[in-house]
């Protein structure tokens, strides 16, 4: 009897007509349908694109002494607990521990002045003309070459700078502090679009832009936020994501809030009128003004979940406009880098994609944190941006949750019925599934001097998330096959 | 051959299987099916819900001489090219035509003050105790009976007012000129949420709060606005709407743009620092602050498509919490009334739908222009408030498309693929398919003296719609088929 039932389901299954399942690529499904069958197709890809390094790396990591999903648990719930908050404004080299009156913090990974790109050495050239270390451009340029400047990432520093992200000794900073575990995060005052230092641009106006910035607004902010007392960034973030703000290139909603909520205070600093006024008209005149909140914000919130041990979060991406780089939790300060792709979206009017340069910025670290490109299902009017479709705002967050760790309950998406933000990138599952972090960008002319030309989408080079893979299989996976067998 | 050709489809028809198509109650299609028949089932309903009276003054407009289409265009189009613009603010009494120092001006249709629902009659004891007509409660009452104080609708007047909607001489109200047709429009200023007049408070802090407006934001403001210059409505409400806010019941967005507009001018006027602080802080702290803005802004883009000879589109809709009414373009001031509905939605602590009045005020003028409730999916957020999910937002919106003349392109929904929001209802529609306009708003306590409870969705009574049609088929159609068979 039980050999029977083993045997006459098979022979039921040869009596009836056969049906195909086909898994992956659809020609084959093509080919029994054209042939006369009954075929389901499913929509199947080998996992890591059947890469066996990577697979092996994968199954390393499984069969390793370490639970990475219990590290990975400790790690995004660290994220989550995060209360980013805006304390105090201070200058850069005062602020910032180990900033020289010589270092230049740049954005997303180590790169040197032969390797950076046009806008980021427009951004040297303009810091360096602004901490009066060189007169003009040429003088800049020699300057920079000369081996006596410090260059180094931003996030090597705490800081996080959009674009080409300079920081000089003598820039204001904003100072967050996440207030759930002290530790705190720099970035500077954002200038506003169009000709702007963080763009490549240096020209008279720029730099004189940077000056009223660090004599008029700094001040000013400084007494503010004194009075006013700290700003719970989690709060601003979560209301503008109900405001069609994205967090990272649609901040109209956290630039109002900002706003109405500083104006009363801006007013009875006793400060001359002409100068509030200003600093209001500044605020209104740049919606983008918000950017440089919401990043410290992102990089306090994940600083405070690097190196736990067994982790496969990532706790930084960036760029540099020459490499696309990535850390990951449990491999500390190590850059896993990629070449910058270029960006596909919208140019303002004049440019083409001909004068842009690759992507570029320590902005991504909004998508880190689980806004920005993260969030645009929030922010349908982005796409007037970035391009694209008030659909495919909707498709690109819903997409994120398969590669992350989390939902972030603090940070809802109304139109996807207030579910959380899909938060803490496992880079596992980036390349098991082969989906990349969707990253919304602006666009940089390609050389020095110019500015703003464009902004849109990104993708991230793939080998930098294979290789933190790999190396993750190495620090924490079972050892390889080879030296098991000999072991 | 020709004979042949007619004859051979029929029988064809009746030596294939039967299949049926059936239209209306599924009921029968599910008798059919039950019986073996392959059936489709179409969701049909007779027009006007089989209404033998709407449909013969439906024939009759289509037969009539004028060309209601044609009249509707012409309505609509005024409609789409208002320009409501913020221009100044003033004393009512003084800039209201035809106010005077005992009028009284209320929302929704004229109603008596023995007809006045609880939060009116609060709002009126507050206004004459304001107005230092009155010393209490007592006495209001015995005034507002005693036949000595005119009351009128604030639509009589070009005003519009939410809630109870409360208008007495010497309160301020914001002025609005259609820039494109110049005519005006009136609102007092928004009060908060809470305890306030128009939900039918007036306890001390009520009219102090009246008296701070009129002695110190209402010269304040007067002095910004002309130094600011006027404010293009049209522009915010366009930038309000791909931020979340509908513009009735959520204006968090409108608020804060109009906020960081006015600041830098407010700080300039020499005014007393702790005076301006003060109105800063008001501003900030009632997110409403933009509905007595948009209301104004509609009141007047509508008004100047009144007495548009044959047109059917509806120019108001309002409730006076007793009555819900509504007047068509092509009739004049004539009032279709029903009765108020109740509202449903969601609570606030300690209240329930047994503490509701039935739905009031003037701000379903926003529905009638083509936002608040017409525009919920540009506000998926705005369920939190009133109850429901992101995906019935749409579904609203969707739907008044059935019942609307155009899409207005300023005024764009990013969820619907920037779609311009439904303009302009069409009386005729609103009985053709049954489907009544959506209205939101605030629910305001059953008895004086107590304020907001809650805010929902209500729908507003069918018969006003149908009392409508029938006067516009007595005013532009056909004479009726009897008196046309005597003549």
């Amino acid at each position: 009897m039980a050999e029977q039932s083993r045997v006459a389901p098979v022979a039921a299954l040869f009596k009836s007509p056969l049906k195909a399942v086909n898994l992956g690529l659809p020609s084959f499904a093509a080919n029994l349908a054209a042939a006369g069958a009954e075929v389901v197709q499913v929509d199947w890809r080998p996992p890591a694109g059947g890469d066996a390094a990577v697979l092996d790396a994968l199954d390393r990591i499984d069969a390793g002494p370490i639970d990475v999903d219990a590290a990975n648990k400790q790690a995004v719930d660290i994220l989550l607990a995060a209360k980013p908050t805006l304390i105090d404004i201070g200058v850069a080299a005062e602020v910032i521990p180990g900033m020289t009156s010589t270092t230049i913090l740049h954005s997303g990974p180590p790169v040197t002045w032969e390797r950076m790109c046009g806008p980021m050495r427009g951004g040297v050239i303009g810091g360096l003309i602004y901490e009066g270390l060189a007169n003009d451009r040429a003088e800049a340029e020699a300057l920079a070459a000369s081996g006596r400047i410090t260059f180094a990432p931003c996030h090597g520093y705490g800081a996080v700078g959009p674009m080409a992200g300079i920081v000089t000794a003598k820039m204001p900073v904003w100072i967050f502090e996440n207030a759930a575990f002290g530790n705190r995060a720099y970035a500077t005052v954002n200038e506003g679009l169009g000709k702007v230092l963080r763009y490549g641009a240096f020209s008279d106006e720029v730099i004189a832009r940077l000056r009223w910035i660090e004599t008029d607004l700094y001040p000013v902010m400084k007494k503010a936020l004194k009075r006013h007392g700290p700003i719970d960034m989690r709060s601003v973030i979560a209301q503008a994501l109900q405001m069609g703000d994205e967090g990272h290139n649609r901040n109209r909603a956290g630039t109002s809030l900002i706003i109405r909520e500083l104006a009363p205070t801006l007013v009875q600093l006793g400060e001359p009128v002409e100068r509030i006024v200003r600093i209001l008209e500044f605020l209104n005149a740049n919606d983008h003004f918000f950017l440089n909140l919401s990043m410290p914000s992102c990089k306090c919130a994940l600083d405070a979940a690097r190196n736990v041990k067994g982790s496969s979060m990532i706790v930084a991406m960036a760029r540099n406009g020459t490499d696309f780089g990535v850390q990951v939790s449990g491999l500390g300060d190590r850059w896993f880098t990629g070449p910058a792709s270029m960006v596909e979206g919208l140019y303002l009017p004049g440019y083409s994609a001909a004068d842009a340069a690759p992507d570029i910025g320590d902005s991504v670290i909004t998508e880190t944190a689980g806004i920005g490109g993260f969030c645009m299902a929030a922010a349908p009017a982005i796409v007037k941006f970035v391009g694209g479709a008030p659909q495919d705002a909707i498709a690109y967050t819903t997409r994120m949750y398969e590669i992350t760790l989390a939902e972030n309950g603090a940070y809802q998406i109304p139109a996807l019925d207030f579910r959380g933000s899909p938060t803490g990138v496992d880079v596992r599952k980036v390349v098991e599934t082969g989906i990349l972090p969707v990253v919304n960008t602006g666009i940089a002319h390609k050389e020095p001097g110019v500015g703003m030309v464009g902004a849109g989408l990104v993708k991230p080079p793939r080998n930098c998330f294979r290789d933190a893979v790999l190396a993750f299989a190495e620090a924490y996976g079972a050892p390889p096959a080879s030296s098991r067998s000999e072991s």
